[in-house]
């Protein structure tokens, strides 16, 4: 190699590290910007916690609409905008358009994004046709689509910088969630649970596109990227050992094994580690895949550079609820037993919160935040399993009944919120349970893998089939709770002024105290809210933005189009009567004071 | 006849005649109630004026957005809300949702009527899937859908009670406009001028849905219901003499004559007659249809109880540029050589201004409503007949340039308003202009019978597409103008306070000051507006409520989904720019002061 050469290879590598150290850097101060809202859950550690105060439990009651914007969609809205310095950013759901708009002239939209997709994507996802939201960083807009592809936006003219398939719809594989950017790589997941999908993390070069990595977290060691020697199980404290997941499976049912991995991302720079939960395992009949099915509805910790497992943490061996373990972990310090320590709290769709040592996976504390949570009794400490309540165990061709919470979960992905002040979490929750009955299932690619009917209904068989909380994760104690008539599918933001935000599945959005959770100020949006309010400062005042567009699981009759007279089905049957309060459509609603 | 059968038949008579009476004075009387929106246009005038007065030019910017609530549709919408006492009800563009609101509750949806349709009607539904709203009475709410039903529900709970076929999809049929009801009549038309539909008007029992009568606008005199000698031309002031139609086409072309009924009905109960226009001459092709095509594009007046007409106007004797008829006339009283007579003002898609006396048709004054106008000099009121502008003549296969206005209309079917104290209308305007180019087409039913190629843009060759104006129909002054962005397809509204309600394709709702103009609030909206606002009183707040939803023919290419590129495309290059600054979507939005 020639000195020239060389001396332009050195450039190219000068600048690569000079452009990583940028972009990874900018978002992190970026991130601490209480101005902005550059990361989908607002920050690396998920805490959707603001510092503005400007709203406060004095005035929010004269909050009022500033501007709106429809999605041009009618699907459930999942996501949530971000407001990266003047400009704000947000993808509708499917066919996934991306706006653009100045906050300096709301009345424009900057650029608009509509990729071509795969038609046959909409007809393989399960749980309507939704997104999680935009990616910001180093200049580009990163986004998913249904149909498996990851693309890479100029955020100043919306046009392609690159693209990648991360995923093959033909065979029921989708993607809904928003991708987290860390350091030069753009993490993303794959969904598809209900279709016999080995779920897998995969990590995209920020620059080209190219992927760096994938791990699944079900199979041979080499494909989990789980090392038996430093790779941690959480629940016994010691190394995974050799074939962790293989040896948790009958034969080859791993390979149709779920753990998909559809749900939020957090990060943890100190430790440079990314926290994400797996999914079901592959077909919701249990008999048919005896073991643990390692390490699906698990937590996993991996090192976003190469991709290997620091460690893993199951909720739900053998998980026969389709208790998908992919809500999001959040990470703060939690005082435990007069130690203060790196934490990650985590609401399950099992009905526990689980609080872990984030350094090793060692788990602290789990609690019911659902007291008519059934299917275990609790879960013990020490070998970190649940104990198990027989009579809620399911089987194939027998139809148990009772079973709570349900497998829409006593909290589904709707990410929670946490205030370092009280220290308490603010989670929107389902209370909700389900008769379950598993059957035999043959794979075919692409066609649903499922194995099971189920049956939803209230948990107290009334009216209320979600509640928002404020909860310790320490002790498990409610500090308080409020009723609502449908799942709280919107996850709240807390503030610094102490005023918590959320969306109900009827199309309220509210404003509440976050000492009492009592309604300070309520407006009826045009859908229901499945989406997650944020909040901005420009120009000096305060903004909260939400997407309404009711949708998603929790509205699955609705957003299908099935009628009343559907009560059997499934999650329809759950929300049949909400048709009597709101429509599909969505729309930005953005909220200030006068 | 025994007695008995001679008393029950006596008994029906006697309560038919009260039913009528009550149905027909309650909606009068419901209409003179200010608290109330009771008729599509909210009076039998049509002057869209309301007698509330809270929100003023003083408070108007205290404005704010009290709820929403998303129609849970799409495509443009066009129509607006009725308040009956304490609920409201509107229709969504198709598939033609019907919502009951309690006013007292708006959190809740009453009832929701989603018809079965025939789902070949979109596809030959010309300018978007759009709908004029429903209309009231007696208990019973009225609903037209675009695959040509005619609907009557139980105003309490959405159930039909009894439904009609007004056309055929199969044909080309269509229908998007409200229906007006007047004594026990439902008041009806048919869409599909660019199908080769022969246009009529019918009118259906309002208990029992049997069709009564049912009139074309082209055609032999037993079909149009036309009196040779008592029915009067208003443009000679005689009587319209035998086949006063027919002779004015060649051979059968009067069989694909055109003359459709899509546009809005007003009612004199003086005088007993219903006022409509009628749409442009099957084919847009003149050069195959000589003659004066009578009477398409012509105004009517009728017996709503018989269907006989009293008098008709044509505007655009032989039309050459689909300058379709079927606006509004507005019922006011005028000054006119200082006598105050009943008259009727029509601002037609060809740029002028008609006052007529409603009594008899007479042509009293006609003025350019936009100054390009150019396809005429003026309109003869001796002879009521354009003065032609030879350059300007469409014929087969020749492309003449730069006619004013365009096929769209100096004024599409937006409704102007009236208010009686200035005695001037405010009126959304088009500044448009065109390409125009006929060519050979030969009919098959339920294929397009265009016959015609057109490229529109703005009149002034610039960025202004349509103006709001303060407009004297005596006189032809212009008080003010405000121009916009793009054409105005939203029909004002003005109250007694002096404050007039309008939006904008590009989504701002805006309050503006009737004496000058100029805004005094506005709010960016979720979806670009063709709704027309209303007002309401409720718990002592006056209400203003629009759908918004951007569409129609005005953004055909934004409700198409057609992208930019295709400017060639008629109306489609118009608007291509509008995807810059709006989204399709329907959402109600209700205003209020604080």
């Amino acid at each position: 190699m020639n000195r020239m050469k060389w001396l332009s290879l050195g450039i190219v590598l000068c600048s690569a590290i000079v452009g990583i150290s940028r972009a990874d850097e900018a978002l992190e101060k970026d991130a601490q910007d209480p101005n902005q809202w550059v990361l989908p859950l607002g920050s690396y550690s998920g805490i959707r916690h603001s510092k503005l105060s400007q709203i406060t439990t004095k005035n929010a009651d004269k909050l009022h609409v500033a501007w709106t914007m429809s999605t041009g969609t009618l699907r459930g809205q999942e996501g949530q905008p971000l407001v990266v310095g003047n400009m704000m950013y947000f993808e509708s759901s499917y066919p996934n358009f991306v706006y653009a708009i100045n906050l300096d002239n709301v009345g424009q939209i900057v650029w608009k994004f509509a990729p071509e997709q795969d038609k046959f994507s909409p007809s393989v996802a399960c749980c309507d046709l939704v997104n999680k939201g935009v990616a910001y960083a180093d200049g580009k807009i990163l986004v998913t689509t249904l149909d498996t592809h990851v693309y890479a936006l100029d955020a100043k003219t919306g046009k392609v910088v690159w693209s990648a398939q991360n995923g093959d719809p033909q065979q029921g594989q989708t993607m809904t969630m928003a991708p987290l950017i860390v350091h030069d790589k753009v993490i993303v997941g794959i969904s598809g649970g209900e279709y016999g999908v080995r779920g897998y993390l995969s990590a995209f070069d920020l620059k080209s596109g190219k992927l760096v990595w994938r791990a699944n977290n079900v199979g041979p060691d080499a494909d989990i990227l789980f090392d038996p020697v430093k790779t941690l199980d959480g629940a016994t404290g010691q190394p995974v050992g050799k074939d962790s997941s293989l040896k948790t499976w009958n034969q080859d049912e791993w390979k149709l094994g779920g753990g998909t991995t559809w749900g939020w991302y957090t990060y943890d720079p100190q430790l440079n580690l990314v926290y994400y939960g797996s999914g079901n395992p592959g077909t919701w009949n249990p008999s048919q895949r005896a073991g643990d099915n390692k390490w699906s509805t698990a937590l996993i910790a991996r090192n976003p550079d190469t991709g290997m497992a620091a460690w893993s943490y199951q909720m739900t061996p053998h998980d026969a609820w389709d208790y998908d373990g992919i809500n999001e972990s959040v990470l703060t310090d939690s005082v435990v037993d007069g130690q203060t320590i790196p934490t990650l709290t985590h609401f399950d769709r099992n009905g526990f919160s689980y609080l872990l040592d984030r350094r090793n996976g060692k788990l602290l504390r789990a609690h019911k935040f659902d007291s008519t949570t059934n299917w275990a009794k609790e879960i013990d400490l020490k070998t970190g399993r649940p104990v198990l309540n027989p009579d809620k165990m399911t089987k194939e061709d027998v139809n148990v009944k009772d079973i709570c919470p349900a497998a829409q979960g006593a909290k589904n992905h709707q990410p929670a919120s946490y205030d370092p002040k009280t220290k308490l979490f603010y989670v929107g929750t389902n209370h909700i349970c389900m008769d379950y009955q598993a059957f035999s299932v043959k794979y075919r690619g692409g066609f649903p893998y499922v194995g099971a009917t189920l049956s939803m209904f209230p948990a107290d068989h009334g009216n209320i089939r979600g509640r928002l909380i404020a909860f310790d994760s320490v002790t498990g104690q409610t500090k308080w709770a409020v009723n609502e008539m449908f799942q709280v599918y919107s996850g709240p933001l807390t503030t610094d002024a102490g005023v918590l935000f959320y969306g109900t599945l009827d199309g309220w959005f509210k404003a509440a105290d976050q000492a009492t959770g009592k309604t300070l100020y309520q407006f009826k949006a045009p859908s229901g809210i499945i989406g997650n309010p944020m909040t901005y400062m420009h120009k000096g005042k305060q903004y909260i933005a939400v997407l309404t567009g009711v949708g998603g699981w929790a509205a699955i009759g609705l957003a299908e189009g099935l009628t009343k007279g559907t009560e059997g089905l499934g999650a329809v049957g759950l929300t049949t009567s909400l048709s009597d309060y709101t429509n599909l459509g969505g729309t930005l609603v953005v909220f200030s004071l006068d």
